[in-house]
């Protein structure tokens, strides 16, 4: 019986380090060094390879390394049969609140224009909006959009929240499914996308969705690159439909080299460290996890495959 | 009887708009076009020109149109018999907790390195601490500080304020006086200054100081330029005794073109934008000391001309 690693892009020594310092007797493997494939019973992946997952016999269950699963329900080997759970630790949350804010004050505190002047010497000062008058939409209301939008109400941001089923949050004003959409888009001036990616919500970020804002406004996207419909990105900036994009994920990671987004003062890149999972603070939940998958108990933070998230 | 405006730099329309709201019978003037000098009882200044406090026989008492006071006791002509008041709103508040969090999110989170990457199309993920890891110093817990670290505090950051008298903060180890300073300092990895400009407190960060931190450690100044003594910060920051300055405020403003501070980039420079006073959130208050110095009652917010604050 073994708790496999796969995560071929990362260094696992820590992961492994935590998760034997949460229980001691685990039978940890990293792959590629497995030694019995009829041995794994749980494994733990992020970004892993096609080819793989149909190789244990004996896998009961499937947990990301992060909150999202796209890459593991995109994997068509993958047995339906096979649970998946994925983690969400307070860490994990605590970074996407910090993340978000982080974005939506520098967009209404001018920050990067500032920054820029900088390198040009320019002594430049802008108006800005109180927090009390900037109208931020965070889309998707799940265990990391909820938070996010209760740290910005209670900073005195004016938020909003559109999620699948109706919902009912603290300060918030809720919208939900793609009846009220529309009306939920008309109301914001900073987008935020924190949704999974399914059949969907790809694309949602697309031109259409950018005419229906209180123009001229910003997104932040934090979901999934595939969220993003690059062309209509650049088409809205470079027509002012949108003042500017901050961006965490792409569709190709790292982006390529010469992707229209390097570059533009109005498009912020961060390399998909919004939130990242902290071997500390994630190690006892996967541990539990491989022990409820191993005695046939409902796993903690199971995804809906037919939703996708 | 009048309340006369004295901000050259400024227009200040928008100000007489909403003093006029506050109270329609007001009679306000705006320097330099005054009727009669013996009618002004009341000056509300920003960056006002030498010899001109001292041609009105009748003022009563002097209004800042911000928080801080040291242009105003500056001025050896102001008559030692005059008040001395600023404005404090919750604008004015709101806006420094926004400015402060966003100076400590960004440096927490690599976002200036992140924006220098984008000019240079380079993918590259830094590591972050989580905010409960990094240490927070607030200098000066008055109507500004005090706020700012609560903020900061609520937010999940360790932070200590410094004052003159000892305080009493939820959630924040306080420190107090000369003999508490070095260990103040000593837990501090990144060092707001929210000091008043005294002579106490003139060139309070010096290079002793920057020693005195939990290195490599950042400052943040939005007290006022004379608080730093330039040359030590560009010493300090080329031996790599603090790893970058954000600053919002200047010996000299604007900064000049040839300044050592520009293009560097572990300098973030902002043209003293932290906080603006707002017509609309300070009239009522500017108006309630107008009337209270005509009348003879002690004023809000008065300084304490021997404090200096
Ligand atoms: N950039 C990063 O570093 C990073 C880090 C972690 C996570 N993420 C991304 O963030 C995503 C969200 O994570 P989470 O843990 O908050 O997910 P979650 O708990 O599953 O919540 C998903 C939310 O999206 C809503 N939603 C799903 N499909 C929808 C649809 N078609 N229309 C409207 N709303 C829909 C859900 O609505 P209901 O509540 O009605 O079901 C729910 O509120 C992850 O999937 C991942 O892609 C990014
Ligand atoms: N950059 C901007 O846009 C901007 C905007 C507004 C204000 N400011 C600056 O912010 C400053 C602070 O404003 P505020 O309204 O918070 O002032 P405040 O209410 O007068 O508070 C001043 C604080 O500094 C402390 N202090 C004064 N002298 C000290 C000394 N020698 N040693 C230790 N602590 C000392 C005081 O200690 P006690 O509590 O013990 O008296 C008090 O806590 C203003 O003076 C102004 O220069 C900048």
């Amino acid at each position: 019986m073994s708790l496999l690693l796969i995560a071929p892009d990362r260094d696992m020594s820590d992961w492994e380090q935590a998760l034997q310092k949460s229980d001691p007797n685990l039978d940890i493997e990293i792959w590629p060094d497995v030694e019995d494939p009829k041995r794994v019973q749980f494994a733990v992946c992020w970004n892993h390879p096609k080819n793989v997952l149909n190789q244990y016999p004996n896998l009961q269950a499937v947990s990301s390394l992060g909150a999202g699963v796209d890459h593991l329900l995109a994997d068509e080997e993958l047995p339906e049969s096979t649970d998946i759970c994925r983690v969400v630790s307070p860490s994990l949350v605590q970074q996407m609140k910090e993340y978000v804010l982080a974005a939506v004050l520098n967009i209404q505190r001018n920050i990067v224009h500032y920054i820029h002047q900088n390198e040009q010497g320019r002594w430049q000062p802008h108006n800005h909006q109180l927090s009390g008058e900037v109208k931020v939409g965070i889309m998707g209301l799940g265990e990391l959009g909820r938070p996010v939008a209760q740290q910005l109400a209670n900073i005195g941001y004016h938020v909003s929240g559109w999620s699948r089923s109706t919902k009912d949050v603290e300060n918030i004003t809720t919208y939900a499914g793609t009846e009220e959409f529309e009306t939920f888009l008309h109301n914001t001036q900073m987008l935020v996308c924190l949704l999974p990616l399914t059949q969907e919500t790809e694309g949602v970020l697309n031109l259409e969705t950018f005419k229906a804002l209180n123009n001229p406004a910003w997104i932040i996207n934090v979901g999934r690159g595939e969220h993003l419909i690059d062309e209509d990105l650049i088409y809205a900036l470079d027509s002012d439909i949108l003042q500017g994009a901050w961006l965490d994920v792409f569709s190709e990671e790292p982006l390529p080299d010469k992707h229209a987004f390097w570059n533009r003062p109005n498009i912020i890149i961060t390399p998909h460290i919004a939130s990242i999972t902290q071997p500390s603070g994630s190690a006892d939940q996967i541990v539990e996890n491989y022990k409820r998958a191993l005695s046939g108990m409902e796993l903690n933070y199971k995804v809906d495959r037919n939703k996708g998230y």
